[in-house]
């Protein structure tokens, strides 16, 4: 029997972090995908393998569709790209807040998330060089309900926001490296 | 008739942008999100409404599914949040690639993505506060088919790597402000 608190097992989480603490290489991962456009603003990208300690395969890879409204030229065959961020800032926010609770033997029976970001298209249409791109800024509203102390979860969401992965890279810089190839090479045998 | 290239309607682009210029409140745009804790590591992103100059009312909201892979305690019910992160980042330079291809008149025959990026879980798991949670870096390789010559390509790629919403995301500093709220605002019909 194992202890299973909000759906997460609660052994397993302890055995990762003692296996960290004892081998701090089985902390390093690496994640991956690959996308292929298809017409217009649509492009789709397929998720699958991933290197990190015990590679838990999936017999078939996720796909995301990416697209742009009418409006924005496209045919709505998915959400867009900055829409796509935020799934990924709520979805990160999720996982930290839930699997902290559960370490912390707090109760969680449900949890949302509200999002929204500003962007000025200026920049995104080459109109203006003095208007970034992307968000100026995002906003997220979440509700939870728990039988913890309203203090306890504040305290919880700090600790979460520390240690959130999508929240830092969107906060701090990432340096990214873009390279046109002649060949792709493959990866773990999702590009054919 | 209209001028249609890579799928893009070059009337419709060339329209939005003499729009924009008319009236630069035509610019802003808000992109929403909302996302529902399920179990585990598991979450549901749905993204629907948008403001923003003629808002294409989507009949239905697309759903992204996040959650981890069972090595990181999940149940593979999809991709996630870094590797969500890793769609977005394609599908923006996919658009950006695409649109701004249309608009010099160079067509894409093909374009392909593949990226990886490194994390050292130290930071997600609050094993250290000298490592950060998210990326440490993103590496992006691309190929592309088009008869044009392989330096207007990369100066393409140049000028799509300034426009892009998601790369300015992920290199620079996002402000993201975070709400503990007793109830979530309804956002134009989403939340039930």
């Amino acid at each position: 029997m194992s202890i299973v608190q909000n759906g997460v097992n609660i052994d397993q989480l302890v055995a990762t972090i003692n296996a960290i603490k004892d081998d701090p290489t089985l902390a390093q991962f690496r994640f991956r995908a690959t996308n292929e456009w298809v017409n217009g603003g649509h492009s789709r990208t397929k998720i699958q393998s991933f290197y990190g300690a015990e590679d838990a395969k999936r017999s078939q890879p996720f796909t995301f569709e990416g697209d742009e409204p009418p409006v924005l030229l496209g045919s709505n065959a998915g959400p867009n790209a900055v829409e796509a961020v935020l799934h990924a800032l709520a979805s990160c926010l999720a996982v930290g807040f839930v699997y902290n609770a559960a370490a912390q033997g707090i109760r969680v029976d449900s949890l949302e998330f509200e999002l929204e970001g500003d962007i000025d298209l200026h920049g995104f249409l080459g109109l203006s060089d003095q208007v970034r791109p992307g968000y100026q800024n995002i906003r997220l509203s979440y509700r939870v309900k728990s039988d913890a102390p309203r203090q306890k979860l504040e305290e919880l969401c700090e600790y979460v926001q520390k240690t959130s992965p999508v929240l830092d890279i969107i906060r701090n810089p990432v340096p990214v490296s873009i390279a046109l190839v002649d060949e792709l090479l493959p990866i773990a045998g999702e590009m054919e």
